[in-house]
């Protein structure tokens, strides 16, 4: 551990966060826990099988271009099933509430929850709500926990990848992290930039359903973006990864707003987007089957499995080099989600 | 709805809890919740019965005599899942750490965590950790899922107290709340207050196997104590339920630091007991069974199910008076959980 306080880095889903993890969450816990390294927890037991996943919402602003907190919080656990290929069957919502919170704000974001829930197809069957002091919290923070069940007999893990395999994303980079930061900072743009907050369940069922056999990872680029986690997936894999520099779709205004920034987009987190490790042969059709959806418009195979080396990920840059790749180290936008 | 901003009474559990949840949270939601009156949700699917719950905790402060806030996180929800008579299969752990939290403490709690989930036998099998900025959280809030199965057909639910009913509790009241409370206000007493916090999935587990069929009624006075338990459950069942005064298990200091503070033991926050409706006839075997258990050496018999009236809860005083018990209005304790 770097020092002997909580920092803000610990929170970014790089480094420190995996640090955090295995030299004092996970070492503790040893004896009742695993290390969790995909979205979802998979458990076995009489009736089959169950996903189940849980994430926090600390977000700030909770209103920002394209949703707010509350969307985000149910679009984002809906995904971390779907990740797993499950298909969700309920969602639990607990609210902590910083006193003062305006009920008119809560109302708004409890109707963009109903929204996200009705269009993800998933149900709200439990919660909780504690209230802290003003100055204890920061209007509100919600936890989703989630369940799912499998409606096939695959196994989508982070260890699926393989030699060969192509790296599809389903639209572009970046626009979640960047819309919150932009409206965070106040900055002023050409156009405006949108979260990207979206549910992918039906997308990935359709998947599924249709080349199921051919998807090996499924994963959701949240914090820390597309970099960090494809060094997990190259990690859990034991692969090496390489990318296409020019393949990366990223939309102008946010290219525009990185490099104002200093931000790279492929360290910046997404919250309706998926990677997903492929086998080459159905990477085309896989291809046209993702962007017949709204959410995969703009998908595109943005690299491959190059080989063995474990935990590697290249980049081939537009003019012909290489470089390695490395999770997003300390915190480049705390509070994105 | 009171006001146009969240207070902290929202969180006691109590009349104001309730009236969020009736006027803001169900409404807006409705299409894709329904009211979980319950302390689980019960979900069923192709593979069976499933219980889901989730609670956040807040307490203040997070460390406390008889526990801190990683166990109490823990028992919560097993507990939770053991009042719907499920065993529970797997608990989901979200962090939300404030900048500046010592990594010592946050080990102590980890390790407080550990022992929990070893004393239920349950395992923590998804976890997340988010940051705050300094002075936007208090030191950390945890989230604690769980999932439960069921080994028994029994259904117990807040709407089966019926007529003649016996109510039982497995101990004293009050031991949690003013164990925080005499912590947070450095109350010198003569002897120590230790919070009840504990698991009762084993004692449920036994009580179901053995009497099962005669047990229907499930519920821990958390938040709001026993009182507003005992009306949450005379409304759901649409009965009347009559304490006993004089058969309500207190501890005498605990008696005592409730007397110096004006509080009533009967509204303190329990974190290791729970309220039973058991059939008449089966009373005397449960109470004999509870009592077997380390958590339930002290339990008793301290009311009954008198009538059909829905929603009262009346207590014989022990002068042979009689006088309706309310929920708990405003925020008696905030924080206790």
């Amino acid at each position: 551990m770097n020092s002997d306080i909580i920092l803000l880095g610990h929170g970014s889903g790089g480094k420190l966060s995996h640090q955090l993890l295995d030299t004092l969450i996970i070492p503790t816990l040893s004896q009742v826990a695993e290390r969790d390294q995909n979205d979802s927890a998979i458990l076995h037991h009489e009736g089959g099988r169950l996903a189940f996943t849980t994430d926090s919402y600390v977000i700030d602003p909770i209103f920002f271009p394209g949703g707010n907190i509350g969307d985000l919080a149910v679009n984002g656990t809906v995904n971390d099933l779907a990740m797993a290929g499950a298909r969700p069957l309920a969602i639990s919502v607990a609210f902590i509430l910083e006193e003062g919170l305006l009920l008119t704000e809560l109302k708004i974001i409890l109707e963009s929850m109903r929204e996200a829930a009705e269009k993800a197809g998933v149900r709200i069957v439990t919660g909780d709500t504690k209230v802290v002091p003003k100055g204890k919290g920061d209007k509100l923070f919600i936890n989703t926990s989630g369940i799912g069940v499998f409606d096939h007999d695959l196994e989508i893990t982070g260890s699926g990848a393989r030699v060969g395999d192509k790296i599809l994303i389903n639209g572009t980079l970046g626009d979640h992290g960047m819309a919150v930061l932009a409206s965070r900072e106040g900055l002023e743009l050409d156009a405006d930039i949108r979260s990207d907050s979206a549910a992918l369940n039906h997308l990935v069922a359709d998947l599924l359903a249709t080349c199921g056999g051919s998807v090996h990872v499924l994963r959701d680029p949240t914090r820390g973006g597309v970099a960090t986690t494809l060094k997990e997936i190259a990690r859990q894999s034991q692969v090496e990864i390489t990318l296409d520099e020019s393949a990366l779709p990223v939309d102008d205004t946010v290219a525009g707003a990185c490099a104002i920034l200093g931000l790279d987009p492929l360290f910046v987190a997404n919250e309706g987007k998926l990677l997903a490790a492929v086998a080459p042969e159905a990477a085309d059709e896989i291809l046209a089957l993702v962007r017949r959806h709204p959410e995969g418009e703009k998908a595109a195979i943005i690299g491959e499995v190059t080989g063995t080396a474990p935990g590697k990920v290249l980049m081939r840059t537009a003019i012909g080099g290489r470089r390695a790749i490395e999770m997003l180290a300390g915190e480049q936008l705390p509070r994105i989600c």
